[in-house]
C-alpha cells in the first residue's frame, strides 16, 4: 500500500471521509488512490478558497472534520482566507498540502516556497510528514488536532514521494475529543453576579449556540433578569420557533455600547469580551462598559452548555424556565425590492429545517429578524470577517447536510471572491439556493468610508467602491457555471422566485436588484 | 496631512503611479485620499488575486513598481499566489497590506492575524511601519526594496491609525537600483568553456531575454557554435521577426534531458541551473547532464545583458554576429479547431507589438512556435508555476502599456482562479483580447497522473481533472462581467472572431471549444 492509499485509508478511519479537493501535480497519487478508497468522498473545486470555505461549512455542520487537499504554498495561499475564517469559527478542519518530494526541495524548483510560514497563522495544528512509515499517524494526529475541543485547522504538509512510497498501515482512532469542565469557583462567581442586583448580561457563544446551551442560558436569564446576548457573527445558531432567542451584539461598536449600557455584570459562556471589529479614531476598542466587572464561566474549549445548565441550576432556576422563541412568519411582500421586503419575502418562505449561509452584508441586515419565528434552523455567519465565505459554506453544508435546504444570503461584492462555489454545487447536485443582493456597491465601505473620519468621499474614492461600471449580471455569471438563474427587480418577482427555487432539487441562484 | 495622504505622494514622488486596490474598512483612508493626488491611478479589482497578479504584469512592462492594496491577513492571504509568481519573476512590487491599528491589535479583533508570517514567503523585502512620522521612509524604502536588482515584492503593512494621524512629509526619492558587473574571472571562465571545442550551452534568462541580451547571446552562441537556451517559462522574452530566436527549456525534464544532451559547459546567465518542475519516482531532479561543468557568467540580479556582451567581446565575435528571426507568419487556419489550429490564427493575426500573457498550458503549446515569425512582441509566461495568473497579468500590462494589443492566452482551468480579471478590463477599457482554451479538463494533470507512477486513473480520479458536468461557459462567465464574448467550435470561426476582436477597443473573450 503507497502512503497515498494509506493517507486516506487512516482519514477514514478517523472519521473524515470528505475531501474538497483543488488537486496538482504533487497530489496525484492522492486522486489515483481515491479510487482504491471509495468510502472518501472527494468534492472538486475549482479554486483553494472554495474547498477550504467548504470545509468550514461542513465541519461546522457535521461536528467533524471535512478534508481539504490543496496544491503546495501557492494552493494553501488562495485557501488562507477561509480558512482565517475556519480558525476564528473554531471549526474542525483537516487541511493537507501536498508538497514537493522530500529530496526536491533542496532545488528550490518554481513552485517551491515556505509552506509552514504560511500556514501557521491558521493552523492550531501543524506538522510537515517526513517518512512514509509515519504518514497514518501524522494523519490520525492531524485528525485529533483538528477536533479540539473546541475545533481548529490541523494543517498536514504531505511531501510527494511520501505517498508514492511503500508506506505504514493504516489507522483507525476515531478521536473522542473531551471538553474541559469548567471549575467551580467560576460558576460560583458567576452566580454570585448575576444574584447582585445590579445589572447583568450573560454573553454567549460557540457550543453554547445550540439548542442545549441555549436552553439553559435562557434557564439562566428568565430566572435571574440578566440579558442575554450572542457575539455578533456566530459560527453556527441555532434558532426558530420554540428555541430561545437570543440578541446578536451589534457589528459597530455605538451598537455594543448601547446593548451594554449600565451593564454592571458581564457573564461570559464561550464567548470573548466584546471588542470592536475596526479602531476608528478617538473611539475605544474594548467595549465592555467602564466598571463593569467581567467573569468567564467557560471558554471555547470548556463544556460551555453544560456550565450554562450547571449555572442555571447553582441560581435555582426550574428545568422548564427556557423561554422559546414564538412560531411566526412575515406576510409575502409586494411591492419594491430592498433589504426589507427581502428579508420578508425569506421569513415567509423559509423552509422547515433550513440552514442559512449569511453573507448578506448590509442589504442582509433585515433577514435574521423577518426569520426569528420560522421553524427551527441553523444560521451560519462570517466569525472571521474575510469575505468570501458565504458560497463556499452554503456548499459545504449542504454536502454534511443531505436533505436540508440551504439558503446562501450573499453580497454581490462579497460574491465575487469564491463565486466559483456555485460549479461545484452544480456539480454535486446541491441543493443550495443563492440570493445575491445586488447593490451594486461595496455598501460596508461606503459606511465606513464615513466612520473613520475621512470626510466625504470624492469621486475617485466612491469609485473604488462602486461595484457598476460595468454591471455584474449574476445570472450570466451562474448560469455560465452550470447554475440555473433568475432576476428579480420587484418584492412580488423575488418571492415567486424564491419559493419556485425552494421547490426546486439543486442549486439556484435568485439575483435579487436592490432599488 | 494625514498618513495616507502623504503615503500616496511618497509613491507618486517615488515613481509609484499605479494601485491595484481591493480596499477594505482599514484602507479607507488611503481611498479617501485619492481624491487629494491625482497622480495616483487606482484600478479597481474584485479579488485580491487579480490586484497582485496585475501588479505584476505591470512591473513586468513598465519595468517599474505598482503598488497593490491589500485588507489584512486575508486579503494578503488572496493575493499569494500571484505574489509568489511576482517572486519568481523577481518583477518589483510595492505590496501594501493595511492592517488594524495598532492600538486595536491587542483586542485580537475578528481580522486579526500574523501578516508577517503569511508575507515573509512572498516578500524580498518586508516592514510594519510603526508610526506616521515614519510612514514615509517606510514607503520610500519600500519602494527601494522592490526595484532591486533584480526585483521582487516588498511588503508595506500600514495600520490604520498611522494613515489617519497627522504625518511627516512625503518624500520624492526615486530609486536608482545599479545592476552588479559581473567579475572579470566570470567572463574568462565563460570565454574559456566557449572556446574548449566540447559541445556548450548557453542558458538565458530574467533581463538577457530582452533585445540588448538578446542580441549579445546571439554573438556569443553565432561564434562560438554553442546552443541558445532559455528558461522554460521566462517572465518575459522579447521575441519575433529580427529578433534573436532562442529555444525554450521544455517543461518535461526528458525534453529537459534531450535538450542538453552532450552539453559539457553549461554557461547560465540571469537564469539557475534547470531542474525539474516536479519529481517523478525513480527519475533526477537536477538536469544539468553528468560530467557537464557549469559556469556562471551572471545571476540575476548582476548586469547580465552586459556581461554578454563583454562575453562576446571577448570571444571576438563580430558586432554584427547576431542572427535576427525571420519574418513570416502561418496560413490562416481553416477545419477542426484544436491547439495547432488556434495557435496558427494567433500567428496568422497577432498584432504589431502585441503582448501576450500566456497560460494556455498544455492547449497552448503550439502558439510560440506559430508567433515565432510575426512582428516583434512581449510574451510573458508563468516562472512561479501557480494557475491564475494569466488574466491579472494581462490586466496589469494593459494598464502599463495603453495603445499597446495585449492576448491573453488561457487554459480553461486556469481561467477560474481570477476570472474576476475581465471586469478590471471592462471598467478600464483595457485592450485586451483574452483566448480561452476550452478543452473541458485540467489535461496538464492528466498527463502528470501518468508520469506520477499512479498507474491508470479510475473514473474517480479521472472526476477530480475533468471540467465538465457541467460544462463552464466562458461567453455567460465573460457577459456576466461586462465583457463582450463569443464562441468558436471551428478553425474559421475562431479566426473571425480572433480578428473582429483584436480590431475592437477594450475587453474581449473568444471561447476557442477544443475538439
Amino acid at each position: 500500500m503507497n502512503g497515498a492509499q494509506s493517507l486516506i485509508r487512516t482519514l477514514v478511519g478517523c472519521g473524515v471521509d470528505t475531501c474538497f479537493s483543488n488537486p496538482g501535480t504533487s497530489e496525484m497519487q492522492f486522486v489515483a488512490a481515491l479510487d482504491d478508497v471509495p468510502e472518501m468522498r472527494a468534492v472538486l473545486c475549482l479554486f483553494e478558497g472554495v474547498a477550504t470555505g467548504a470545509a468550514d461549512g461542513y465541519g461546522r455542520m457535521a461536528r467533524r472534520p471535512a478534508a481539504t487537499l490543496l496544491h503546495l504554498g501557492p494552493g494553501l495561499g488562495n485557501g488562507i482566507a477561509n480558512l482565517h475564517n475556519a480558525r476564528r469559527a473554531a471549526t474542525p478542519v483537516v487541511n493537507l498540502v501536498g508538497d514537493h518530494a522530500t529530496t526536491h526541495l533542496a532545488y528550490d524548483p518554481p513552485l517551491a516556497s515556505d509552506i509552514e510560514s504560511l500556514a501557521r497563522p491558521v493552523s492550531r495544528w501543524f506538522r510537515s510528514s517526513s517518512s512514509p512509515a509515519e504518514l497514518p499517524a501524522d494523519t490520525a494526529d492531524a485528525v485529533a488536532g483538528a477536533v479540539g475541543p473546541p475545533g481548529g485547522v490541523a494543517t498536514l504538509v504531505v511531501p510527494a514521494d511520501l505517498t508514492w512510497e511503500e508506506a505504514g498501515d493504516p489507522l483507525s482512532r476515531r478521536p473522542h475529543p473531551v471538553m474541559r469542565a469548567v471549575p467551580d469557583d467560576a460558576v460560583a462567581a458567576a452566580t454570585k453576579a448575576l444574584r447582585s442586583g445590579k445589572r447583568a448580561a450573560v454573553l454567549v457563544g460557540g457550543e453554547a449556540l445550540r439548542r442545549r446551551g441555549l436552553t439553559a442560558a435562557s434557564r439562566v436569564v428568565e430566572h435571574s433578569g440578566a440579558k442575554l446576548l450572542c457575539e455578533t457573527f456566530p459560527a453556527r445558531l441555532e434558532r426558530g420557533a420554540g428555541l430561545p432567542a437570543v440578541e446578536r451584539l451589534g457589528y459597530l461598536a455605538e451598537f455594543i455600547v448601547a446593548q451594554l449600557e449600565g451593564v454592571r455584570h458581564l457573564v461570559l459562556a464561550g464567548a470573548p469580551a466584546p471588542v470592536s471589529f475596526f479602531a476608528y479614531p478617538g473611539r475605544p476598542g474594548y467595549l465592555v462598559p467602564p466598571g463593569c466587572e467581567v467573569h468567564t464561566l467557560a471558554t471555547p474549549g470548556d463544556d460551555v452548555a453544560g456550565a450554562l445548565e450547571w449555572l442555571a441550576d447553582a441560581l435555582g432556576a426550574p428545568a422548564d424556565a427556557a423561554r422559546g422563541q414564538q412560531a411566526g412568519r412575515p406576510d409575502r411582500p409586494t411591492g419594491a425590492l430592498d433589504g426589507q421586503t427581502v428579508a420578508a419575502a425569506i421569513g415567509a418562505l423559509l423552509p422547515d429545517d433550513a440552514i442559512v449561509s449569511d453573507e448578506g452584508n448590509t442589504a442582509g441586515i433585515f433577514a435574521p429578524g423577518a426569520t426569528a419565528g420560522t421553524p427551527p434552523h441553523d444560521w451560519l455567519c462570517l466569525p472571521g470577517g474575510a469575505i468570501g465565505q458565504g458560497l463556499p459554506v452554503a456548499t459545504g453544508a449542504a454536502v454534511a447536510c443531505p436533505g436540508r435546504r440551504v439558503l446562501c444570503l450573499e453580497a454581490d461584492g462579497s460574491a465575487m471572491y469564491t463565486l466559483q462555489a456555485l460549479w461545484t454545487q452544480a456539480r454535486e447536485g446541491l441543493d443550495v439556493t443563492t440570493v445575491v443582493l445586488a447593490n451594486g456597491s461595496y455598501a460596508i465601505l461606503e459606511l465606513e468610508l464615513g466612520r473613520v473620519g475621512a470626510g466625504v468621499p470624492g469621486p475617485r474614492a466612491r469609485r473604488m467602491l462602486d461595484l457598476g461600471d460595468p454591471d455584474l449580471s449574476f445570472t450570466a455569471l451562474a448560469t455560465g457555471m452550470g447554475v440555473p438563474a433568475s432576476r428579480a427587480t420587484t418584492a412580488d418577482e423575488f418571492a415567486d422566485q424564491l419559493e419556485r427555487a425552494f421547490a426546486t432539487p439543486g442549486p439556484t441562484v435568485v439575483e435579487a436588484v436592490l432599488g
